[in-house]
Order: structure tokens, then sequence, then C-alpha cells
């Protein structure tokens, strides 16, 4: 079983992965290790991964798990987090710690295994962001889970293990300390102003243009004013809405369309970078709320986390978000 | 001039650093750099840094910026922050801004380009350590500066850019987010027990033993209950202090030896891993307190930080630290 301990200090939360327990050889060997080959992903191999969750068969469709989908998720085969059981919070002395309860999900965006987010059609995305609405508002029933996280590593740098583009959900019994500071800001800043900080922000960026990316009629894609990393980049929508599964789903094909501009854009600047992708959403049980705006956040992965921010908590980004936005906006195929 | 701005949703500052500006080829080119070749901090090559504010140079001593020394302090030719100047707050719109004011040292621990951590001689290290305070001593009286960071960055993939081992000194003119949450934790903690939390630790951990690597009159070296990454370890002073530079220095051969040791084992275990290490301090303007006390935190690079920790805050470890403790403990060359 998994387990959730709680760091004594600063109340940070770790998951001790047993389902994915790694010795020393272990890391040494994974530095070698070569991709390419037997993939879980692709159709025709779907008896190798977990019976599926949800899956998009178009015209008659076809029997679960077989081929023939556009989109499937599957649970992982390596969860973090397991499903059953309960919490059992307990002290060890000092230290608290509580079972790994929660969902553990991967979502395969296309049968076809060399497509990634900057090539493959729209369409799948839109079908990708639909089947991530679909799985949280399934998880919001079970009353144990409080946050769902989705995301996506793209690329051996990013921490992808599988090559074929595949995003991930992990639904989560505690909300993320991450998550719990951008709630507390975004409310203290509306009990100040009586408005959202990130309409704010959408209206400022909109006004002074210079770290706008692109925009279409429901989303801005826009460098932040205070970037983490060179060229992160948000996707922020123009509307208010505080969670992603409750923001009208006739606005996901003018995200997939932001979405795949942005992802092209950046691998024609930047060579094809590895990176991250996160959904910002409120918590899965919250009413909707006036403070809180969900948005996307992508942070290619071209600098090291090194000892100055795992000190601090700071970052040290060499590249301004005027410069990036700058370059983004520019790129043309 | 460099540029601290703040995040307005978590407050979270970054350094945007235009002495290391990069544009996208930078990161492209980075990618295919080799190593090798001319080193900077190699005795000789002297006036390729910029004038050293503190060498130690034994015996009648060599003039400065000459070689002859066994630890040399220099400015960071690429500084993230700048001395000069004031921090000029200013407001952009809904955005804080303000002046990169703050120094970024290197402390080169050793004339031998070849030696690290666990390869130099005990005598070399604990001179280092002696560097560290002496550099925060004298900081401390710039009363801009309220934070001194040292860290020690190994290995590439640890976001090490010199071959040369090194490490380095960041002052800040605020006290960093992550300081902050550990001394409210601290702080916290000791008003619920009036006693400190990690002197807590030392005697559990000294009690039951599963996460001991190894332990001297002064120090543990053990690992921490929840850490965030595979064999994280962390070396604490058995004798309460808040502040590094008012520990008695009189305890740094023990310290050397500590550290030494664990970096050995480490290099045995993990066949020579990349390290951050993070020397944990209290605000260089504070009092001595009951609850805060400073440690070091060594933390291997063998895992991938991705979408799930940067959306979340939490991180999962694929190795307990039972296990990781237990696989330092037995490593003996």
């Amino acid at each position: 079983m998994p387990e959730f301990r709680r760091d004594p200090v600063t109340g940070r939360w770790v998951i001790i992965s047993s389902e994915r327990a790694k010795r020393p050889q272990d890391f040494i060997r994974e530095r070698v290790t070569q991709k390419g080959g037997f993939c879980p992903f692709c159709p025709g191999n779907e008896s190798k991964t977990p019976p599926e969750v949800l899956a998009y068969r178009p015209g008659n469709g076809t029997p679960p798990d077989s081929p023939g989908w556009t989109v499937r998720v599957v649970p992982n085969k390596y969860p973090a987090l397991r499903v059953e059981g309960n919490l059992d919070r307990q002290a060890e002395g000092i230290y608290d710690r509580m079972n790994g309860v929660g969902a553990h999900e991967v979502i395969i965006e296309t049968p076809e295994h060399e497509l990634t987010l900057a090539t493959m059609p729209e369409k799948r995305i839109e079908d990708a962001l639909y089947a991530f609405r679909d799985r949280i508002v399934d998880l919001k029933r079970d009353n144990r889970l409080k946050y769902v996280l989705v995301f996506k590593n793209h690329g051996e740098a990013a921490g992808a293990t599988m090559e074929h583009t595949h995003s991930q959900l992990i639904a989560l019994p505690i909300v993320p300390r991450q998550v719990v500071e951008e709630l507390k800001g975004a409310r203290d800043y509306h009990a100040l102003k009586d408005r959202c900080i990130y309409c704010d922000i959408v209206h400022q960026e909109i006004k002074s243009q210079v770290r706008v990316v692109l925009e279409n009629e429901h989303f801005l894609v826009v460098a932040p004013y205070a970037p983490r990393f060179p060229f992160e980049t948000w996707v922020i929508p123009k509307r208010h809405d505080s969670a992603y599964e409750n923001s009208p789903p006739a606005n996901y094909k003018e995200l997939a369309s932001a979405m795949r501009s942005l992802a092209s854009k950046m691998d024609l600047v930047l060579d094809g970078p590895a990176y991250n992708m996160v959904i910002h959403s409120a918590p899965v049980m919250d009413s909707p709320t006036e403070h809180y705006h969900w948005h996307v956040e992508f942070m290619p992965k071209l600098t090291k986390v090194a000892g100055f921010e795992w000190g601090t908590g700071f970052y040290i980004n060499p590249t301004s978000p005027e410069e990036s936005a700058k370059f983004l906006r520019q790129a043309k195929r």
C-alpha cells in the first residue's frame, strides 16, 4: 500500500510509493535504458494495460479493451495511489501518516504513437479535454477525494516514461498545498478588491499586449508576469469559472486550438522541448466561487531546478516573459 | 539590472536575471555543449574570475588573486543578483517588482579540479565550512540583506555548470517563502510543546535507529521521515542552534567528517549521483531562537520533478527512507 507521510516541520505531504519501489540499482540502470520497442498504449495492445475506465469509440463502437478507440483512459499500471481502502490516519511518534488512497489514471489521447500535442488533429485534443472532464465528474462522486489533478509530462526531461503521448490524472484525499496557496492568494485579493485576480490579469495583459502569445474568442495565451521558468506560458479562459469541469464544454474546441498552437510554437522556437502541462482548477468538492479561476500552465524544461530553488522556493529565470512571449508570438510554421 | 517579480496570486518571488539573459538558441545549444578544457577556478587562472572577496592562504600567504590558496571565494561572474543600488519597490499595474539587489558568490573549496566532497581531504571541507561562516558574518553587516543561502550543485543533472567543485552563496533582501514556512512550522510546534521540533526529530531518530545513516559526537545523519526524493538525507546538529554561523566552529571538523562520509556513501550506493546540498539556517537578522534549528539537506538527483509535483507541491518518492538509510548505513569503502 502506498503511504502519505507528512513533513513535521513544513506540513508538506509526500507519497512513499511502494508500487513503484526502487532500489539503488534501478536508478543506475535507468540512466542507460533505451526507448522504443513494445508500446502498451498502441491499439492492439489493450490487454497490456489495466481494463479501461473510459474510451471514445466513434461510429457503432467496438468492445471495451479492443482497438477502435480515439481516446482511452486506463488506471496507471504502477499507481502512485490506490482506490481501495480508507485513509487510516496514524501517528508514528511525532510524525503523521495515512494510507495512499486515491486514483491514478492515464489518458491516452490518440491511438497514433508518434503524434504530439503540436501535431495531432485538433479534434483529438478536444476529445481528450472531454475525457478529462468525464473522468473528473465521475471521480467527484467519491467523497473521499478532495482534489483531481490533470497533467501531462512530455519528453523524458519532463518526467515522461512512456513515449506514446498521454496525460495523467491523480485524485487526492487532501487538497494539495500548492492549490491551497493559490486559493488563499485569490481569496485574499478578492476580499480586498471584490474582483477575481485572474480576471484582472486577463484584462491587464490584453491591454498591454507585451506578454500575450495568442488570443481567441474564449482563451488568452500569455507569459505570466513572474514566470518560474523560461518560456513558461499560461492558457487562461476569458470567462470566469473556478473549475475546469464546470466550464462550458462548447469552449473545448477553442481551448484545443489554443493548446495546439502553443505546443506547435514551442516546438518551433525551442526545437521540440520537453514540457509539463498542468491544469489548475478548484477542489472538486467546492461550489463555484468568484475568486478562483481555472487555467492551464505549460512549463518547458529548459533549465535545471537546483540548490537555490530547493532552498528558497524562489526561482531564477534567465528569460523575461516579455521576450519569451515575443518569440512565441512571432513563431509561424 | 536583475529584477525580482512577485506572482500576484501565490506571492512567490522570481528573479528575472538579465545578466544571464538567454534567448531560445542558447537553450538549444546548451544541450550539446561539451565540458572540459579551460577552468577559471583552477590555480593560475585567478584573473579570469572577479577579484576574490576571501581566500585562505596557508603559511606566509601569497598575494590576493594569485595561486597558493586552499579555499577561494569570488563574486559570481554572472550573478543572479547585484550588490549595488536599492530595492526601488514598484507596482506595474496589479503586479509588484523590485530591483535584484543581493550578493551571489562562489566558494571554490579546493584548488584541485577533480576532487569532490567525497574525495577531498576532510580538512578542505572544514576550511570551506569556515569560509561559509566568514562570508555570512561579513554579509550580515549589510542591513539590506535578510537571508543568506549556502548551497552546492554537484553534477550537471543537479544544475552545476562548472565541473571544478564549488559551493555558492546567495544573499537576499527578503526571507524566502520556503524558509518562512519552515520557521512558521517550527514556531507553531514550539508554541504547542515548548520544544524544538528538530531536537525532537533527533531524539526520536536516535531512539528508533531505522532511518539513521551515521552519527558522530555532534551530528546525526538521517533520512527524513517524509523525504521528497529517493535517498534524501539530512545532517542535523545534535546541539540546538538556530543559525549556522552561530554554531561552535569547533564542531566544523565533525560536520566535515559527516558530510564527507555521506557523500562517499552516496557515491558507493548510487554510482556517483548528481546532488544538491542546501544549508537551512535562520534569517541573518534574527536573534537566536528556541524553535528553529539549522541543518544541512542533501538531495540526490535520481528522479525527475514532473507535472504532479509542479501542480501539487507534493512529491512522489519511490524509495522509503527506511530503505535508503539501510543502503547508506551499510555502504563501506
